[in-house]
């Protein structure tokens, strides 16, 4: 396989973007990105979207991407796999310019959430229709299940979940990009509107539209082009059931654990090796079970873990610091690629007020659903 | 870029398949290919579908499919490109081993259409919601629009359309997977109900369910396991405009004539070296436009091709062996893979009363929408 560098990113604001359409923000993210790179050509796109068919009544969204950026006939795929399709979309560039048939891919995602379809309903098929959706169940629910199942098996405390989303709104509130760029305090999260006990509206990502996405390159070109050497490290995917009733352990994200050690693995790293990640927080508790399945905590331990800063900006091992899902905002198809955004902002120099200094090697990971697919991507900056 | 093999494959029965879900119809195709590679494991999957959000209500159909086949924690995605997502899932597969990722890939299609859904929407959101749906547009419609132009154009007759219906009919009439395997006269194809005129429903392709898979595999693979040599000389993907209204000519399908010239660029071949081809013959005009872009007739001369017998089973370029999608039936994630096993089983002798004797060369085509995208992959058998 080659070696395969981002060598570019742009995204659009996240939120209730009503100027915009489905098409225009993912065009917006796709030129931001072609500027930032520097490139005058692609070879192939990839774009992430989960359910846009149901969004804004559009499937076939790669030729219709391809189209709207001025690139056709360009070879042009959309990748689905729920809130999980933009960490996809950019593995799906990693192996074509691996493979050798690719030069320069742009990669990203898009969703438009906000359009007057049914969210529930649309973000549902994300679960298991004849076995979970059927019978009424919605995705707060499933991590409300989860939540108290991890509560109740390793102590984690409602203050550890509320501190999840009072870091990552932190961090959120000096990202410019974020779909609410304001910080919360414990009592703030802990008494909001109930959704599904116990979580809170302020422990829940919010309903966003955006787009975001990166240009992958040879080492040939990312050296031509004089850019910083970004290269993508590790790349692993897993799966697991749709169902959470079909999981041995629902306090364990089993797909997370394994994409996670496929990329340690291509990478030849340990977690204490990455300097910071982007984890796929669309309610509380998933950070803290993703913090144990990175093994960036130990088993049971993420709550704890949050609670004692570690996860904060200044902390050993800074989880979020775009603000990540909960404050940065969730349209779903874009997530994945927003994250590998921050992390090369992050290894470049360029996240302003939230920069981890020395920032060297970070961490995407990406989730659909309840956990049944997950995406993990490593990053190192080799230039210094 | 590693060479790659197709070393087995399997679909289900195309048609009005009540008796099984969605689910039901990939895993059936899935075991059918893996059955007849007879490979003890997978390293990655992918899974054409078109549009299950608005059909069955179900996303996240990789890791779903991934799980159902037994197969969790394996990495899969879902790609989607319209009624060439199936068609897309093999190219999809064709690069991860291309780039030595994976040894082993199952990528097939799936779609579930008779199961409530708004059939004529749901198909709709292939083409350009906001200047083609928002006024009405259908596909019969804008392929109607097509053959209208075409015969203004060219001269094509009626005749010659309803001869490209006749002759599909003949070949799936042979075929058990067949959802209309009944031969129909010019005369039955003109006078049908009217659709969107010229086209009646007999130069339409039916609403369908169905599945279909293959295996991929190394060099390294099939040699160990012995299989018959048939492998993937050619791949191409391009894509053009949704909306028709955008394009320089309505008669010419530029993503076709683009992706066919990557294949047999890659392949090192003309048309005429070709010895026989699936083509997406979702309505009669669809073939005969794309005779014409793929090179095997000259430009505007598609339908006197067909009606001086050049694509029948016995003329010189046998196209839709298999009935194509007008007999076969048009499952619209599953057709492009369903293409690539009917090529797949003519190389190696498998087609019974339609098999066309010492076929060495087959090429599958493969489209979305109207045209705006299109992949074609080219299979030769390297051992006879």
């Amino acid at each position: 396989m080659r070696d395969v560098y981002v060598i570019g990113c742009g995204m659009t604001k996240f939120g209730e973007i009503w100027e915009s359409s489905f098409r225009d923000l993912f065009v917006e993210a796709g030129l931001k990105a072609i500027k930032d790179a520097g490139v005058d050509h692609l070879d192939s796109m990839y774009v992430g979207t989960m359910t846009s068919g149901l969004f804004v009544g559009q499937e076939h969204v790669g030729a219709l991407m391809a189209d709207y950026l001025g690139r056709a006939p360009i070879p042009a795929v959309r990748v689905e796999s729920a809130c999980c399709s933009g960490g996809l979309a950019v593995r799906m560039g990693f192996l074509d310019i691996a493979s050798g048939n690719s030069e320069i891919v742009l990669a990203g995602g898009v969703e438009k959430m906000n359009d007057g379809a049914d969210v529930t309903f649309a973000l549902s098929t994300a679960a298991d229709q004849e076995y979970e959706c059927y019978h009424g169940v919605t995705f707060p629910g499933l991590y409300a299940m989860i939540a108290r199942a991890h509560m109740h098996r390793y102590g984690t405390t409602r203050d550890q979940l509320a501190q999840v989303a009072v870091k990552n709104h932190f961090n959120g509130s000096m990202n410019p990009n974020a779909q609410f760029p304001r910080k919360v305090t414990l009592e703030q999260v802990k008494s909001a509107v109930l959704v599904a006990d116990p979580l809170t509206v302020l422990d829940s990502s919010p309903v966003s539209d955006g787009g975001a996405c990166v240009i992958l390159a040879s080492e040939e070109v990312a050296k031509k082009l004089q850019k910083p050497m970004i290269k993508i490290i590790g790349s692993g995917v897993a799966t697991d059931s749709l169902a959470l009733d079909q999981r041995d352990d629902i306090t364990a994200l089993n797909a997370v654990k394994v994409s996670a050690e496929r990329a340690f693995k291509m990478a030849g790293l340990k977690p204490t090796d990455i300097d910071l990640a982007e984890v796929h927080d669309c309610f509380t508790i998933a950070e803290i079970c993703i913090l144990e399945e990175l093994g960036f905590a130990e088993r049971g331990k993420g709550g704890l873990f949050t609670e004692q800063g570690h996860t904060a900006l200044t902390g050993k091992m800074p989880i979020n610091t775009s603000g990540g899902l909960k404050s940065k905002g969730h349209p779903v198809g874009a997530t994945g690629a927003a994250q590998v955004v921050e992390i090369y902002e992050q290894l470049t120099g360029k996240s302003g007020e939230r920069q981890i200094k020395n920032a060297k090697i970070g961490l995407a990971q990406n989730m659909g659903g309840s956990g049944a697919s997950s995406v993990v991507h490593i990053l190192k900056n080799l230039n210094n």
